[in-house]
């Protein structure tokens, strides 16, 4: 989040300042996805990354309303966190040779970024109902839902397909 | 995870591979959750620090029980992801003053840790019962079951006590 003590005394800092953490995780993602399309095999598992690129363009527009909302600038803030976790994501990518198993390590990768994204929407959604402000939660929950269901996609993709396919 | 090519070939060497990751998260976990509990001052949050510290003990001891299964020596390998999640909370826990809004940032950051945690032993599990290794798919399901359990927790004090006295 690289918070500093000047920036955050109130509730309605954090919450700022966690909005634009996941603002510059939404747009890291935007650059990490094409990566994992190029290096997907299975077509189910690149049209699903293609889906999810077109959805994270959406999400970002999503938190300039909130920003707008809040009456604040849309911007982000250096966020270690998605940082360390797209690392990962571009080490398999770029490391694994066999088709299969490098599929199995992208949604893996693909599931720990989901993940990341549906904890700072949640708290989100919480500090924004806390705050009345719940014309921004329901915006907000709107990209927890697609987040939701994207981390669902790829747990059902591991376990039916892909994975299968590698075990063989 | 810090993966390589030279060890990453099979469905075996990613499982293996990311049970090290995983384990290297939870012994910096161990470091990191001192400092959280030092730092939490509602009593019930700290209460809930200290004991999913004792918690996270019980999970590495739960995955050295894994890497025998496994036959496989128990070491850690270098994970940013958990890194960077870890550095976000430290500068919360370093940065913010008011102890209200402290506490719902703690939360905040301790909800991303459990995220990873719950994502990684996911994508384990699958794994593990794909490889028909369902012995080490059952130790690995009890600490799924403790990490959603600590999210439960949070999620309940984020919405109930901590953040709603940080708005006061």
């Amino acid at each position: 989040m690289g918070l500093f003590s000047s920036e955050i005394k109130t509730m309605d800092d954090l919450f700022v300042h966690t909005l634009r953490d996941i603002y510059y995780a939404e747009n890291q993602i935007t650059k990490a996805l094409p990566k994992m399309i190029e290096k997907a095999t299975n077509p189910q598992l690149k049209q699903g990354f293609e889906q999810h690129l077109q959805q994270t363009e959406g999400h970002i527009r999503n938190l300039d309303e909130v920003f707008k909302m809040m009456d604040k600038e849309a911007k982000g803030v250096d966020c270690p966190a998605i940082d360390g976790i797209i690392k990962e994501a571009n080490e398999v990518a770029g490391e694994v040779d066999d088709k299969d198993v490098l599929d199995a390590a992208l949604i893996a990768a693909a599931q720990a970024v989901e993940h990341y994204e549906i904890t700072r929407y949640g708290t989100l959604i919480t500090w924004a109902q806390q705050m009345n402000r719940k014309d921004c939660a329901e915006v907000l929950k709107r990209n927890l839902a697609e987040e939701k269901a994207t981390d669902e996609k790829l747990t059902q993709m591991a376990e039916s397909r892909v994975n299968v396919k590698a075990m063989q």
